[in-house]
């Protein structure tokens, strides 16, 4: 791209609505010489990277002042996406925040879309894909884990193992190479068994990868928890006591590409959704046989399903499942142990850590790794695709296919690989991507 | 106050929700003491102020790594507050803003109420009072009219008013009190008509001042108009072109201390604030009574009642007030002109400018001086107070009164205008000033 024919974009970066400050970010080849166009203080052309001026915001077309506010300036490189930056701090009037975007717009800026701000920083070679997608992950991180996955993702951390993998391939294909080059000579340059060994461990890496999609998914969405049983096993008021006890920090998430709404509540660090389904019992009222339709789809597409078991009556489900948790509620009405079983009062117990405590077990069922943790589907169908072509290259390698071959299948891995971390050329695939993103970053 | 008492403050600065950046401002004493200590990157301790600075939050108690931002330093006494004053900049997650403010207070800062941030800049003479609450007043601005008053009052404009008219009053009590030491010598010091002078050149500057709040209120909160008349005279049909016109920048107006929802535009710069009532007519449906009953309340408390006539069938209100418009609706039907009426067709015309163009002049009667119009209900009051303890003075010093009972007035007339501007030293009123505040601010 000609330096002429980029844009310079801004947006308000900060939250919608209406709060004490607001920030617009410029960005772009004239984001200095278009704010100073609207600035009245210091002049920003003359300024410093990373400095802050106090001054005023002001319609150049009839000389109105905006509002007083703080620039700060950061050229490029050094700045978030690479470009010459300003970030304008305003008072946070949803007013203010819209006539300083016009104001920039008649100036010579453009709105900028979504996440275009990140996609430039790509663009500047400031981040690579995966890391730009964890930006998205980043800002829409609900609890310790995700933000831990998240920020290690930003930091190059998880890319920077699918290099090194990338990097051994190509080691790989150099091997086999040599022995094509010499195979009529007889000379043995590269031991197969080497080979293999290399490539096994490549794959086993691979998969491993494809394999923490599962946690990884869990962790970014929520570990979904139905609570399931007969009617009047007190259910509900187990679900109030789970999201009730740190009611500071229950959440509804309103994803704006979500349609559902459900109660979450972060957990030792994870994120739960609980979901309340109805009680499972025979009825003819069609409406609450909507309800236990719906309560076993949910159940079935569940992480953990707890059954909940009214002590004093106890209905027992009739089939058990590896998700599944019994767990005996009104524990004081229960008239003996019953071995292994979690036993609660939803409404009495002080606490309900022998509850949640297997929750988190049973959630993360290891010590999460945040650089070898995939929470993109992305990223997951790459690997997959990524583990079969490497697991034809052991194939191959293991019987005595020529080497051509097994290097087309190597080519293959590599680029399923350098699809997560590298350039994307596709636009469709690129706008997809930062279309997850919000405006203002 | 001693400086070893004065806490250090945190809050989230922008607006609660998503976005690509979300801002934390702590200020006080021990600011950049405190961030330091969840800081890695350039010492804050060392950085100058104004300097903008990209590094690590961190957790040293385990530490984890929260987020990588920017930290911008503002020193003492050259920040908002007047104190020294750290801004972080983070990836705009609600997980993390929550986080952030918890790891700052666990390293000594406490969380800021409502309006902290400005009362701090009150108490470290960086804004009058009066600056102060249009500190508010320009983050709850939407509209340019209300801005421009906001941001002319943060400037001190409004203030310099006071001041002048108080220092009017200081050299009346002490032409006044020549008066007084003299009058025994018979030595005519100050010439009682000049004094007289004066004392209307300032009660007539209060009264207009108290007499722009009219004005004042109804740009801040929005010009009240109401849309009555007969049922079926279009006035829903005109209300969505009203509002529909200008979509984008129709805005909800969801005021925290505020328990309706109204639609509001801004139209020429002014915000109104459209009301569309029941039709009025006899029934015997009770809920229908009810609505009409509001009706009736609204239109009382309206700034302009537009009554809607349907032109095929012309309904004219049973009596007339000043603030009424009456307005020939479906005028394609409209048999004879009606002179001096204004007549559309919500349905058909492309622009409705003659409504909208008389709406603007019956709103604002007068160019409105910024510096000049009041906005703020405890101000007026002080000034209904001014204006009648400064035309006491008139009325004293038309007399023969003793100029010992004129200063008193004149004292008095001082008290209220510097009640306005002047710290307060009642911490309740202080406290409801400033809980008008978002927190951040």
């Amino acid at each position: 791209m000609e330096q002429s024919k980029i844009t310079t974009i801004c947006a308000i970066s900060t939250p919608a609505g209406t709060g004490g400050i607001a920030v617009a970010r410029v960005s772009g080849p004239k984001a200095i010489e278009i704010v100073d166009k609207v600035w009245k203080g210091k002049r920003l052309a003359d300024a410093p990277s990373h400095s802050a001026h106090y001054g005023t915001i002001f319609d150049p077309a009839d000389n109105q002042a905006l509002d007083d506010g703080i620039a700060t300036v950061f050229r490029a490189p050094r700045s978030f996406t690479g470009e010459d930056t300003v970030e304008l701090s305003v008072h946070g009037s949803p007013w203010i925040q819209r006539e300083l975007i016009n104001l920039l717009i008649r100036n010579g800026a453009s709105i900028a879309n979504r996440g275009e701000f990140t996609r430039r920083a790509v663009a500047n070679g400031k981040l690579d894909i995966a890391e730009a997608e964890a930006v998205a992950d980043m800002i829409a991180a609900s609890s310790r884990a995700s933000q831990r996955i998240a920020l290690s993702h930003i930091r190059g951390e998880y890319s920077a193992g699918l290099n090194a993998l990338r990097n051994q391939l190509i080691e790989l294909a150099a091997l086999t190479e040599l022995e094509l080059d010499f195979s009529e000579e007889d000379v043995e340059f590269a031991d197969r068994n080497k080979l293999l060994e290399l490539a096994r461990a490549i794959n086993k890496k691979v998969s491993e990868l494809a394999k923490s999609f599962a946690t990884g998914r869990a962790i970014k969405e929520g570990v979904k928890v139905t609570l399931s049983g007969a009617t009047n096993a007190g259910k509900s008021t187990l679900l109030n006591r789970l999201l009730g006890e740190e009611k500071a920090i229950v959440s509804n998430i309103h994803g704006t590409t979500r349609d559902t709404i459900e109660d979450t509540i972060e957990i030792g660090g994870i994120l739960f959704r609980f979901i309340d389904t109805a009680g499972l019992r025979e009825t003819d009222d069609p409406i609450e046989r909507i309800g236990i339709d719906r309560a076993r789809q949910a159940i079935q597409t569940a992480d953990i399903n707890l059954w909940i078991v009214d002590s004093e009556h106890p209905i027992l489900p009739l089939e058990q499942s590896d998700n599944m948790i019994v767990v005996y509620n009104k524990r004081d009405l229960l008239t003996e142990t019953v071995d292994g079983a979690i036993s609660i009062s939803a409404l009495n117990d002080s606490d309900l850590s022998v509850l949640t405590e297997e929750l988190i077990r049973r959630a993360i069922p290891m010590q999460i790794a945040p650089a070898q943790t995939v929470t993109n589907a992305r990223h997951y169908e790459a690997l997959l695709r990524a583990a079969d072509s490497s697991a034809r290259i052991i194939e191959a390698l293991s019987t005595t296919l020529p080497t051509d071959l097994i290097a087309q299948d190597i080519r293959e891995t590599i680029d399923h690989l350098s699809s997560i971390t590298a350039p994307i050329t596709t636009p469709t695939l690129l706008t997809q991507i930062f279309t997850r993103f919000c405006i203002g970053k």
